[in-house]
C-alpha cells in the first residue's frame, strides 16, 4: 500500500465564467466541487494505476465531509484515513477564462489544527506506516502545524523503513530536506527558492546536497530532472504538449512512487512519471489523466544519462 | 410578521486578498462566511428594527446547511421557514482587494429546483401568508423555476391580503410586475433594462405604468425616487458617502417595509429606506447596517414632493 499525506486537504471548486473581469460581478456557467489536495490527487492516480492507496491528513466541518463524501463517490477511490479535526477544510477556488482557459486561482488557508489533533494524527501515520510500502507527504501545512512538521514525518518513515517523498515549498521543504527524505519533488521556483540557484542541474544538486537521498526537479514542458545516487537523468516528453498543468506535478509523484514500488530502475521511475504528468496535462478534465494518452507516451519518452562531470 | 421570500439564497464567502490579478494564484487572508441572498438579508434589518421576520425560500445540500446554521446562530435572527431541496444551495464568492476595498463578485447559478419542490414551497408559502403583514420576494430565480413564478406569488398575496414588494431583475421582474405587485423597488439598471428609458423618473413612471402600484427606483448615492399612487417624492442622505453598497438596496427594501406595516406615510417610509440603505454603506462588514449611524441619518434625510406635471 502506498500512504499519500495530505496536511491541508481542500474542496477543489472550478468556476467556468466567460472572462473573468477584476471588479465587475460574473455569473458562474459550469461549476465542478472535486476532493482535492496534492496528496488526494497523487493517491488518485496511483489508484488508476492499479495500486493500493491510502490517504490521510486532516478534514472537518461541512467542507470536510463533502470532500470525504467526493471521494467515497469515485469509481476507484483511495481508503479515507483522514482524521477529523474541529475546524473547516479550506476551499480552492479556480476561475477559468472560457475563452482561453486561462485560470485564476483563490485559496482558502485552512483550518487551525491544534495540539490534540496533531498528536492524533500522530497516531494515524504511525499505524499506517506499520504496512505502507511507500509515504508521500504532500503540500502546504494548514495554520498551527509546527513548521518542522514534514521533518518529523520524514524521521517517523525512516523509523519505520518506509521510503519517504516530499513535495512541499517553502520552509516547510527546507526543514524537510534537512531531514534526509529519501527523494523531493520541487518545481523549477520552489527549487530556486531553496537554493536561489536559477540554472536547473545546479539548483538540483544544490537541493540534494541539503540532505534529499534523491531531487527529482519538474521542469514544466521540458520534463523532469533527477539527481540521485545512481547518476543524473533528463526525461522529456517526446513532443511538447498543450493543455492545463493542473495536477501534472501530483501524476509525476504517482509515477515515481509506483516505479519505486514496483521496483523499477531509474529511467523507468522517471518515464512513468514524464507519461503520466504529460497525460494530465492532455486531459480535458484539470487534475485527471487520460490514460490512453498515457500509454501511448509510456514508450515514447526520452531518457537521457547526463554524463557524469567533475 | 413580514415574511421575505429568497428562491435562490446563498452561503456568501467574502475573500481578502491584496490585489485580484487574473490569470495568477492568491492566498486567500481573512475569509467570512454569511447567510445570504437578498430576503435573508432584508430580513435580518427587520429583525433588527425590532419587526417579526420569517425567511423562506429553499436550502439544500452541505451549503444549505451550513446557511441555516450561520443564520441560527446570529443573535437576533429571523425565523427559519426554509424548504429543503435535493440540491446544494449556491455559493457566492466576493473577492474583496484590501488596498482598494473594489470587489470582484462570482455567484453560482444554484441548484435545480424540482416541481415536487416548487409545489411544497406553495404549501409553505401559502401557510405562512396566513399571519404575514407583507411579503418581499427578492432576487433571482433558480434553474427550473418557470420565469413567472414571482407573478404567481404575487397573486397569491393579493388573494390573501397580504402587499408584496418584488425586488428582481429581468424577465422575472418584468412578469412579476404585470401582476400587480403593491411595490417594486428596482435600482436605475434594472429599470432601463426594463423600460428601455435612462432618465430616472421618465423609466420610474414607466414601470409604474406596467402593473406596480408604486414603484420605488433606488438611485445609488442619490437616493430613492418614489412613483406613487399618493404622489412623487425624492429621498436623499444629508450628504454622499463613500462605503461599500453591497446590501444597501435589501436594507431600503427592509425600510420601506418596516414603513408600511408601521402605518408610515411615503416620506416616512422612504427617509426609513435611505437611512438604512446609508448606514449599511457606512457599516465596515458589508450587508451589515451600522445602528447608531442610522440613528443619526434617519432625521436628516431631505424627502422632497415632485410638483405634479401634466
Amino acid at each position: 500500500m502506498i500512504l499519500t499525506v495530505t496536511l491541508n486537504t481542500a474542496l477543489d471548486l472550478t468556476y467556468g465564467v466567460p472572462a473573468l473581469v477584476p471588479h465587475t460581478s460574473h455569473r458562474v456557467g459550469e461549476m465542478t466541487e472535486r476532493p482535492g489536495g496534492k496528496g488526494v490527487n497523487v493517491a488518485r492516480v496511483l489508484r488508476e494505476l492499479g495500486h493500493e492507496a491510502v490517504v490521510t491528513g486532516f478534514a472537518g466541518g461541512a467542507t470536510g465531509a463533502v470532500l470525504r463524501e467526493l471521494l467515497a463517490a469515485l469509481p476507484n477511490h483511495p481508503a479515507d484515513a483522514l482524521v477529523e479535526v474541529s475546524g473547516s477544510t479550506r476551499r480552492t477556488v479556480a476561475v477559468v477564462d472560457r475563452a482561453t482557459g486561462d485560470t485564476t486561482q483563490l485559496n482558502e488557508p485552512g483550518p487551525h489544527i491544534g495540539a490534540h489533533e496533531w498528536d492524533a494524527f500522530l497516531r494515524t501515520y504511525r499505524d499506517l506506516l506499520g504496512t505502507a510500502d511507500a509515504v508521500a507527504l504532500c503540500g502546504s501545512l494548514p495554520p498551527g502545524i509546527h513548521v518542522g512538521a514534514y521533518a518529523e514525518l520524514i524521521r517517523l518513515a525512516r523509523a519505520a523503513g518506509v521510503p519517504a517523498l516530499l513535495d512541499t515549498s517553502g520552509e516547510p521543504l527546507r526543514r524537510g530536506i534537512a531531514a534526509r527524505p529519501d527523494l523531493v519533488k520541487p518545481n523549477a521556483d520552489e527549487l530556486a527558492q531553496l537554493t536561489g540557484a536559477r540554472e536547473p542541474l545546479r539548483a538540483t544538486r544544490d537541493a540534494r546536497r541539503r540532505g534529499a537521498h534523491s531531487v527529482v526537479a519538474s521542469l514544466g514542458a521540458d520534463g523532469l530532472l533527477a539527481v540521485t545516487p545512481d547518476g543524473i537523468w533528463r526525461a522529456a516528453p517526446p513532443t511538447p504538449v498543450r493543455g492545463n498543468p493542473t495536477g501534472a506535478g501530483d501524476s509525476a509523484v504517482a509515477g515515481l512512487l509506483a516505479g519505486l514500488v514496483d521496483g523499477l530502475d531509474w529511467p523507468g521511475r522517471l518515464a512513468r512519471a514524464v507519461a503520466l504528468a504529460t497525460a494530465t496535462v492532455l486531459a480535458p478534465t484539470a487534475g485527471e489523466f487520460d490514460p490512453a494518452a498515457y500509454a501511448e507516451l509510456l514508450p515514447r519518452v526520452t531518457v537521457e544519462r547526463h554524463a557524469p562531470a567533475a
